[in-house]
This record gives structure tokens, C-alpha cells and sequence, in this order.
């Protein structure tokens, strides 16, 4: 059944069951996952070492591409195996323990993880698991339906287990394009010059050698989870449009737009959907997750090519693609996230990156990961990579979250990720704040009459006129740049009380 | 006298006086000066413009390429003559201005002015003013000690006036590598794969018949006002130092090092002085601006090659290179500072990084520009583009200031420019904290255990020690986090009453 998957022949006898395999992995080790945005994580020996951990404790550093389906970093965190996680994470559980300082997580931009494990300042990896649609003739790994940081754990693992994962589509080969940037200091340009750039090889070129187990497996992806637009986000969607359009207009972009990032979630989503009834055309993506709404785009006719390191549908969406593939072949890249995410194609390509915030401040700063300054959502994942280097860089959030308990806009961000030089445009459903250009004091007028909900705009303008008596080139009053999340701590809303009369 | 540096015949009739030049200078323009870190600004028609504001009043926007010498941004400022100033200014006046709210100030990563004014999302430049030693045959315009932005403001702007400066050596001919990147959707990778690579022209590439107006000076920059090594900033050169033999120790680099980088100012001068008397050699620069440090690196065998934007040295040093260009010159290259700073060649060749903080907090988030949270210095300048894209990024402060007032070490940043994502190493006069792959929890220990200042080790240690009580990723006491701020801005200082017993 799988040996068609496995083509290199002298690789049968390496087939074993998911509990040898894992045994491969001791205790402290430091080992590499394929898995980026709950897809293509390795299913089966991940699973068998949180089973053994019940009767043989052992802890691991676990590094992935980001996120896992299939509530593997939750097994892996209650079995007790997790003692360092990086470079992502997206698990409640997991979270829950990275908040008690159980789990030492690394957050990390997405493009940095290799660089550094190549370089020598983190790792070795002692072991990579990748899951694989099949190996070559050569040996080479076809990666399923992410490639994340495969290509570089198995490159430089001691030993590299692959998961034969059946359920994939073995249409996936020839989908991905591999690409490792040469050794410095003789380090070439990478020479991406184009969404469609085909530079690599369609599958990790190792030595066939260090592959030391091969595990089949048949289970799924897990389906994303995104939430269908509602009146919110297609607001957010509109004011983008709208906002696009006026560039279009004053010549700045034309019609076909440059090439778009969305970050993952409900909110970059709905807003890549609003696409479909735009007047652009002729659209191009470079970023790292191609989602229901990258196929909505292709269907409706708007979407050219799309370049990213995963696909993520929901179980419907699967449904739809996975048969047709082919149709869609010539019109997808899957990459390294160290080039979905390198920071010189997207500097070079010009990117629109629309990334989503937990809340930002009166001067644009924005806070992508921690609630109260403190308790970790997910991680910065690849939205510094765009933000940083990309042509135009959004941010979108609701303007209240909890029922408008909290204020998404703040006076001060309680954690910054993003600073306000890296922040060009802020989008709430209430309106879209352009701060290109803006000195401080002129940013933070524009985010209280565009941004913030208008049952947060008095108390805002109210904390910005107080700090303007202070003066300075950013004004604020530093002792209560934090009264709101102080008040939300102790009242559960951010709210002022207001006097009765 | 000036014949020989005007070598385009037809623009003879285009000399007049700075008054008749600056008159083409409207109220409300946007005008791009040359100038980076003190050297190669235009030093003629902004002072002509500055005395024309006292009987002719007038507001511009100035864009220049970083700070300027010569008190001219204290002259501007002081006849009311800027409005708009970015993306980068250090002069005590302007700052003044900047923090009264009277002058606004758009403070950017170095590398990306030009990128905006390129997609028009900042501009038009009305007029450009670029100091130079000739123009050439052809009309191209060779700049002086500096880069800068002078050659996208020249190329973009309607009219440009060329300060010819005879002041400045002829012998600056051919040290410019003047690369403009090629036009998105079609740009090209950027063609540096060396600290060496000459990839550009010698001049400025324009047509003649934009040249307004051309102005002859003599008027010399301003000389560098680097404060010598002291035993604080020799400590942190000594702490680097040994840190970068035991990465040789580990493999992890050669003795030649990576390429380095290293901000303005008396503490990074220091450091690379320091490297005098280290085992390293056949070392190379990537760097903004070439330093007295620089050139003592090169008298001492230890540099083989320096790219920059700018050089700016002392009086003393001026006197002793300035003669001797001859024997640097297939030593140096100037570039754009888009180009000295690109995210792209930055990652490529993987420098190592050394900036200055203001201040730095437990999680090794760094401040490089506001005082207090509100008060601007000078701005974030290149550190961002090299802090976020290098090989190892290194920020160096003295753990004190005011005589003790002040911790340079603090529970949270009162403003992030730096987030703890793109910040490897820290370094006082007391110690280094290798911040690499540790969680926030982890580099807490490191920071206290090695780079607060004792005076401010058990507040710093009580502060965390209590935090960690609430939990969290990154524990903070979120009501508490500036309490050393504004406890310093209320008493003088940030250390906490002793009880007496």
C-alpha cells in the first residue's frame, strides 16, 4: 500500500511502528517537527512518546514550524513532555502552562528559527519528524501540506524519522519549491523575484543515510477553525477596500494591488474575502498560509498565484481542494517559512501585510501576543517578518473585545511587538487610521477619531489632552499609561466609572 | 577655482549666490538635504534660508539623511523654519522643539525614507539640496563625506541645488557606490554578496537639466564629539570581547569574526577600539558611518575593508585621514544609507550588530530614544534595521546614569524601539546577558544576575520576585512596571527610600 510512497528501496526496511520509532527519542533531547498552522504536523510519533511518557517520564525541546493540529501540543504539555517549545504555539493548554512557567515557549520570528539553529545558537537537533507525502527515488522528503521548517530540521538532524502520511494526496508533489539559502559568508541572493519564482526542488534533498525510521500513518489535518465574516469584519473589509481604492486613485497602486500577506484568523480572512467583490484584479499572494479565503479568491477569478509555507482549510474547504489539486498546481507554492517569511523577498516584492492586533495604542504601537502585558496568547509568529519589511503594513482588530469590557485601542499598549515604525495603517470596524507620515501627536488624533469605539473615544481623548499638558515628542502620563489594564485586572472592565447624577 | 569641479560645461551659468539659490525654496515645500550623522550637509543654502525666515517667513518639511553638523538644525529651527523633520535629527534645540510639540518629527528606520518617498506614500520632494566635491562630465553629482539620502532625493526631486564644497578633497571621487534599486514588480535582488561589492556608480545619476541652482562653499563639517574610552565602556568592550572568543572557542565563529556594525557614539567607538587588542583580525565593516575607531582599526592591521554611509571623525583625525585618503580608498565604500542598512544585504551577510540603549528592561526590551516614555533624543535611527536583521544583535549601555539617579536597567521600558525579539546580547559595565533561546523568565535571571548596577540589584530582584507571583509569560506587576520612572521623575531619582533602622 505504501510502497509506492516510499521509492527509494533500500528505505522499506526502515518501516517500523510509531513506538520504536519514538524511541529514537530520549529524555533532553532537542527535536524538530514538521507543522505550520495545524497543518502537516507529524500525527503518530509525537502521540506514541506521550504515551510512553505515562510509565518513562522524559522532558524535550520541541520546535515546529508553528502551530499543531490535531491537539498535539496539548497531549504532548499534559504528558509532561514539553520543557522548551518555539518558535509558535497556538494550544490552550500548552498556553495555560507557558502562563504558570511550566514550559519555557521562545517566541520568535517565524524566519529566524533556522538561521539560528544553522548558526549554531540554538539546537543541535538530535532528531527531526516530518511528515511526508513520499520519498524519492534519491531519498529527497515530499512534504505534505506544509513545509515550515522541515527542510531545515532534516537537514541538519542527527536523525530524521518521516512519517508516510497516506491520507495526504500524493498530488501534493511538485507543489513545493525548497530552497535553502547557501552557507555565509558566501551567501548568494536569494533569487526570488516573483510570487511564481521557482528556485528549489520539489522535495528536502538529505542523505538518504540519516533517515534512521519511517512510520505510515493515515490521520487527517485538522480543519481550521475560522470564523465566517460577520458585521464587524466586513466593516474592516470595506474601510481596506475603500482605503485601497483612494490609493489606486492618487496613482500610488494600481488595480492589481502588490502582492498580499494575511496573518491567520477570522478577522485577515474576512478581509481577504472582501477582495472578492473589489475592483482589483489580477491579484498575487506571498504569504504563509493559503486559507479558504486564497481558494475563494482563485474560484472567483481574482487570484493570479498564491505563494505561502501551508494550506489551512476548514473541512469543508478541504473537501472542495484536496480532489481538485491539480487544477489548482500551477498557481501554488508551498516554501521554507524562512522564505515565505525572509525578510529580502518581502522588502523586495513589496508586500501588503495585513496582520491582526490584540490591541494598539494611541501612537500606533501594537501588541500581537500578551494579555495584561503579561499572560502569552500565541506568539509574535511571522507578523514582525511582514510588518517590518513589507510595502504596507496594517494591522485589523475589533474595537472592543468581552462585550466591550476591554478597549482594543489603548492608551498605551501593555506589550509591544510591533512599534509604531513598523505600522502604517490600523483598521476597527469603527474606521481605518492612515499613519504614514504622522509625527506622534498627529497619530494619536487619528486613531481617536477613526479607531477606537465610541464608548472608549471620551475616556481616550480624555487621557490624550491630560498627557499633552506634560508635552514631549509622544506624550503621556507615564504613572497611568497602564490605568486601563490595571482597571480591567481589578473590575473586569476597562471602562471608567461613571458618576451618577 | 571651481572650474575644475564643474565639468559639465553648460552648468557654469547655473552658480550664483546661496540667497538667489534658497529663494527657490517656498513656503510649505518639502525639501531633502544632504547629511548623515554630522557629515557631507549641505552648508550654505539652509543658513541662507534660515536668514531669509527673519523678514520672509516660512515653513518646509526637511528630510535629510540622518543628523546634520554645522548647528544647522539649531539654526532651522531656531527661524522657525521647520515644520515637518525626519527621519532622524540630534540636535539639543531641534529636540527641544520637537518635545514642545512645535516642530513635528517623524522618527524612521534609516533604510526606509527613501522606500516611501520611491511609492510616493511620503513627497514630493520640491527641492533637493546635496553637498558635492564635482559633477561630472555627464552631470552626475559626486557627494562629499556622506550619502545619505542624497541620491533618491536628488533623482525624485523637481530642481536640485548642488553645494559644491571646495573644502572637501578631491580625493572623495570614486569612494561612492551609488546603487538605486530597480523598480517594483520588477526590482532585482541587490547584487552585495561582500562588504566589498561595488555594484553602483561613482556619482549620482541625473539629468543635468534638473540642476537649479549650484552654490560654492568652503565650510568644513563639523568634527565628531566621541568622548574617549573610559573604565565603564572599556569594561563592556572587555565583556564583548570575551564573549565573542568563547563563540570562537565553540565554533560558532572564526577570528575574522562576522561583519560588523557598530551604532554612533562614545560606547560603540569604545567597543571597536577594544578590538585593538583582541585576538580577531582581517575583519570587515558593513556598517552607517565609518568612526575615528574605524580608521585606528585600519592603522592597526586589524580592518581589511568598511562600508558605511558616512565618515565622521574628530578634528584630530579629520586632519591625519583627510590627507591620506589615498592610501584607504580601495578600503571604503560610501552607500545610500537604504543600502548600508538594507534588510536585505544585512541578513545576507549576517553582521554583527553593536547599538547603543537608553535603557533596558528584565525581558531585554530596549529604549533607544525616549526619555521618560515622552521625551525624544534623537531618534531610533539605523539600529532597528540592524538590530532586527543581523547575525548577533548586541545593545550596550552604562548600567547607571546621573551619578546612580538613574537605572539603565528597569522593570519595563518606558518605550519600546527594540522588542525583546530582536535583541541577543546585553551589555554594562558590570556584565553580558546572552539572551539567545532563553524564555522571558529565563532572561530575567540573566539580566539581574549580570547587568543591573548592585545599587539596583535587590529592587530590580524584589520587583521580579514579586511579579512572578501573578504569573504569566513575561510577569510584570502590570500597576507597577514605571514606578521606577516615575519615581524618578517626581524625587530625581529611581532608587527606592531606605527605611531607616
Amino acid at each position: 500500500m505504501y510502497r509506492d510512497r516510499i521509492r527509494h528501496p533500500s528505505l522499506f526496511g526502515k518501516v517500523v511502528s510509531a513506538e520504536e520509532a519514538a524511541s529514537l527519542i530520549k529524555d533532553g533531547m532537542t527535536v524538530g517537527m514538521s507543522g505550520f498552522t495545524r497543518s502537516g504536523e507529524a500525527k503518530a510519533v509525537p502521540f506514541a512518546l506521550a504515551e510512553r511518557a505515562k510509565t518513562d517520564p522524559l522532558k524535550i525541546t520541541l520546535l515546529t514550524g508553528a502551530s499543531l493540529g490535531n491537539d498535539l501540543d496539548k497531549t504532548l504539555v499534559e504528558a509532561g513532555v514539553l520543557a522548551r517549545r518555539l518558535p509558535f504555539q497556538a494550544d490552550p493548554a500548552l498556553r495555560k502552562a507557558i502562563n504558570r512557567g511550566e514550559v519555557m515557549f521562545i517566541d520568535q520570528h517565524l524566519s529566524e528559527t533556522v538561521e539560528m539553529l544553522r548558526t549554531r545558537q540554538l539546537g543541535p537537533i538530535d532528531v527531526a519528524v516530518v511528515e511526508a507525502v513520499a520519498i524519492t527515488e534519491d531519498g529527497g522528503i515530499i512534504p505534505t501540506t506544509s513545509v515550515g521548517n522541515s527542510a531545515t530540521f532534516a537537514i541538519l538532524a542527527e536523525k530524521v524519522i518521516i512519517e508516510i502520511n497516506l491520507s495526504q494526496p500524493v498530488e501534493l508533489e511538485g507543489l513545493h519549491d525548497i530552497y535553502i539559502p547557501t552557507r555565509r559568508p558566501f551567501r548568494e541572493p536569494i533569487p526570488i523575484v516573483a510570487c511564481e519564482s521557482r528556485v528549489g526542488l520539489p522535495f528536502i534533498p538529505i542523505d538518504p543515510s540519516k533517515i534512521a525510521a519511517i512510520v505510515v500513518t493515515e490521520k487527517k489535518d485538522s480543519a481550521a477553525t475560522v470564523a465566517p465574516p460577520d458585521a464587524d469584519t466586513r466593516a474592516i473589509a470595506g474601510h481596506l477596500i475603500e482605503f485601497l481604492r483612494h490609493e489606486v486613485s492618487l496613482g500610488r497602486l494600481s488595480n492589481t494591488l502588490q502582492p498580499l500577506q494575511a496573518g491567520i484568523g477570522s478577522i485577515a480572512n474576512a478581509v481577504l474575502h472582501g477582495l472578492i467583490e473589489s475592483p482589483f484584479h489580477s491579484l498575487k499572494m506571498y504569504s504563509e498560509v493559503l486559507q479558504d479565503s486564497t481558494f475563494d479568491l482563485f474560484d472567483a477569478g481574482k487570484l493570479l498565484f498564491a505563494s505561502g509555507s501551508s494550506i489551512t482549510l476548514s473541512e469543508e474547504k478541504y473537501r472542495a481542494v484536496l480532489p481538485n489539486l491539480p487544477s489548482y498546481k500551477n498557481r501554488i507554492l508551498l516554501r521554507p517559512q524562512e522564505i515565505s517569511n525572509h525578510p529580502e523577498i518581502i522588502r523586495r516584492l513589496g508586500l501588503i501585510g495585513i496582520n491582526t492586533a490584540l490591541e494598539f495604542d494611541l501612537y500606533g504601537n501594537v501588541n500581537s501576543t500578551h494579555v495584561g502585558g503579561t499572560m502569552m496568547m500565541n506568539g509574535i509568529g511571522g507578523s514582525g517578518d511582514f510588518a517590518r519589511n513589507c510595502y504596507l503594513s496594517v494591522f485589523v482588530t475589533k474595537s472592543i473585545a468581552k462585550n466591550g469590557a476591554i478597549s482594543s485601542v489603548v492608551p498605551m499598549v501593555s506589550h509591544v511587538d510591533h512599534t509604531e515604525h513598523d505600522v502604517d495603517i490600523l483598521i476597527t470596524e469603527i474606521g481605518l487610521a492612515d499613519l504614514r507620515g504622522l509625527a506622534p501627536r498627529e497619530r494619536a488624533k487619528v486613531v481617536i477619531d477613526n479607531c477606537v469605539h465610541p464608548a472608549y473615544r471620551d475616556q481616550l481623548a480624555d487621557y490624550y489632552r491630560r498627557a499633552l499638558t506634560r508635552g514631549g515628542h509622544t506624550p503621556h502620563l507615564i504613572e497611568e499609561a497602564f490605568s486601563w489594564h490595571v482597571r480591567a485586572a481589578k473590575t473586569g472592565s476597562m471602562r471608567e466609572a461613571v458618576a451618577a447624577d
